[in-house]
């Protein structure tokens, strides 16, 4: 993978030079672990003429999914507890050759920032912008294979799930059983923290799950995702508790899944992400579901659970393909309930077959 | 508690007025969950002369340790997906009657500070340094006894594991599995992600679980705590897997069970914290084990797990009375293992008993 990683270095390199800065100084994780494979909590990386140098603290004994410490790059290990990699970094920012340094500000805090300008005095500071992350829309298919995994791991806890008893569990239990069987099926860990709501918390996104359990006649929104090598994906579901859902459940459910069905297939290369929003938007807006819609469609995954590009009703930018993408539309009445549904898919031209759907657990309105 | 609250907010409004600050814009998290009972995810808090007030966006179903939402505070709610609620916040300084603001320079990015600053033109921006943390250094009564239930409930999720059955278990699964029972117990949550270590893992600090099995012979370290509304413990220990430890694992242990009391019991009102960390840090040199000892004796906890004060050789400033810290002194040789001892306790003088023992399980070494 080291070439991979070079090469993306490389890369950033370009885009620096282009904007007149010699070095770039990275300070976001999943930044780093794009850049360098490895990203030790708290490192810093330098990209300066004179050569590339992470700079880290001693890191204690890390599980696989941290990636491997990279071969073909400087390292500097900080002792201690009290030094910044970040302020260290900069410090040899002139010693590298570089009289200019592109930071993260959207990561660095302000204190940071200062640090950094007071140990490389003379040297100008200019923003690096979103530059990695704009480098880390489109995937390669190294990434996207290693989300397929992710996906189907996620698929499997969420299957075995559905074949247990539910009625009186909390939502804490199934939650944590969900991130049990996600790493029992190979998952480094839950990508983010498993979102269970039954009855009125079904359909609220990012619900945090509480002591409520589940009832006959209640939705219940599962939401989770497996984080395989880094990579993270998601998926959610809205099933009915009990032998037949009601009326109002089977109408709300059909809604939501008409909606969510007409943004996966607005998925394609060139699309405007907010043309996508609008698309599940517009079905909930002809039922009159126009209140109770979340406010985001959805939003790329990748390193992080929640990255570029947003699919949101003010989103700006277009979609490529190979960048892989939630779409979930919801609606929830808050004491009521509602519906959630949530696939990750990769973007792909209609030439090769259109959007791929990572995550295949079925959508049919399932009563448990 | 509002009036708890509303106390808290006059205190650091005292401080910004003799700073010359008429405004304080807070956007730490636990710093707001302190000044106003609740902190939303993204929430922005404005103390102004006009009054105060909270901005966030519409949140979703909550947990309820997340806390109340604040009825003696007004409060604006975002919609959408797109608002700072921190720039939304700076936006009402002038008309709140403030012509200076302090704001979180070591939490904002320098993103978002430039955001604010462009809002409050003719608003004079200052640091508002790290005065909210210094309120929280020193915890009242209410405080306290959420981290005795904290404390509690991890005492009981550890227990219950000493009783089951270990070897050939991963330490994923240990991990899981005492995340669980701290919910069992009536935690909102794990305080942190549990540490699970064992044989040549243990003794590792934050070692983060891999699929290792627990062996015959190993040392198994285990680090956990509790949140209790919001609260947050800590308790590490380390066992002898087998009938009896062998004598290099008696000894290692016996050093750094040394070092911990003498730490524990260096704990007072008026000492430097350097002090604390140097009296674990000189048992551990007596024993040769300087190059193989953590950098970090211990830390201040509360709402986050791991604040102010700092316990390491190079930490400024003294401890006061109802300050909760941890004491963790640790080994670890890589390749080989080593022994964590981790207390929370709370500093207390001398006539009132000494420092207060929070974590009260076992210190002996436990062949299980």
């Amino acid at each position: 993978m080291s070439e991979v990683h070079a090469s993306r270095r490389a890369r950033l390199r370009e885009r620096c030079a282009a904007a007149g800065t010699s070095a770039a100084l990275v300070s976001r994780p999943a930044n780093i672990r794009y850049l360098a494979g490895w990203a030790p909590p708290g490192a810093a990386l330098l990209l300066a003429p004179g050569g590339d140098v992470l700079v880290h603290p001693r890191p204690t004994a890390a599980a696989p999914h941290d990636g491997e410490p990279p071969r073909d790059l400087r390292r500097v290990v900080l002792e201690g507890t009290d030094g910044d990699p970040v302020v260290a970094a900069a410090d040899l920012v002139r010693e590298l050759g570089a009289d200019s340094l592109a930071v993260e500000e959207h990561h660095l805090t302000v204190v940071r920032h200062r640090a950094v300008a007071s140990v490389a005095p003379g040297v100008r500071l200019a923003g690096l912008g979103r530059a990695v992350e704009q480098l880390r829309l489109v995937k390669d298919d190294e990434e996207i294979a290693a989300l397929r995994v992710a996906a189907e791991i996620t698929d499997q806890a969420l299957g075995e799930l559905l074949e247990s008893i539910l009625v009186g569990r909390t939502e804490r239990h199934l939650a944590l059983e969900l991130e049990r069987r996600l790493v029992d099926h190979g998952a480094d860990g839950p990508a983010f923290a498993t979102c269970v709501g039954t009855g009125p918390h079904s359909g609220a996104p990012r619900h945090v799950p509480t002591d409520r359990r589940v009832e006959e006649g209640d939705f219940l929104t599962v939401c989770l995702g497996a984080d395989y090598h880094g990579y993270r994906c998601e998926v959610g579901r809205t099933f009915v508790i009990g032998s037949a859902p009601a009326d109002w459940q089977v109408e709300l459910y059909d809604v939501v899944f008409a909606a969510q069905r007409a943004a996966r297939e607005a998925l394609a290369p060139g699309v405007a992400c907010r043309d996508v929003d609008r698309a599940a938007r517009q079905v909930l807006e002809r039922a009159g579901l126009c209140e109770a819609a979340a406010a985001s469609t959805g939003h790329g995954v990748g390193l992080e659970i929640d990255e570029d590009p947003r699919i949101t009703p003010s989103a700006m930018g277009k979609l490529d393909a190979c960048v892989p993408v939630t779409i979930e539309p919801g609606v929830h009445f808050p004491g009521r309930g509602g519906v959630r549904i949530d696939d990750t898919l990769v973007v792909r031209p209609v030439a090769d077959g259109g959007p791929e759907l990572l995550t295949i657990t079925t959508k049919e309105l399932l009563a448990l």
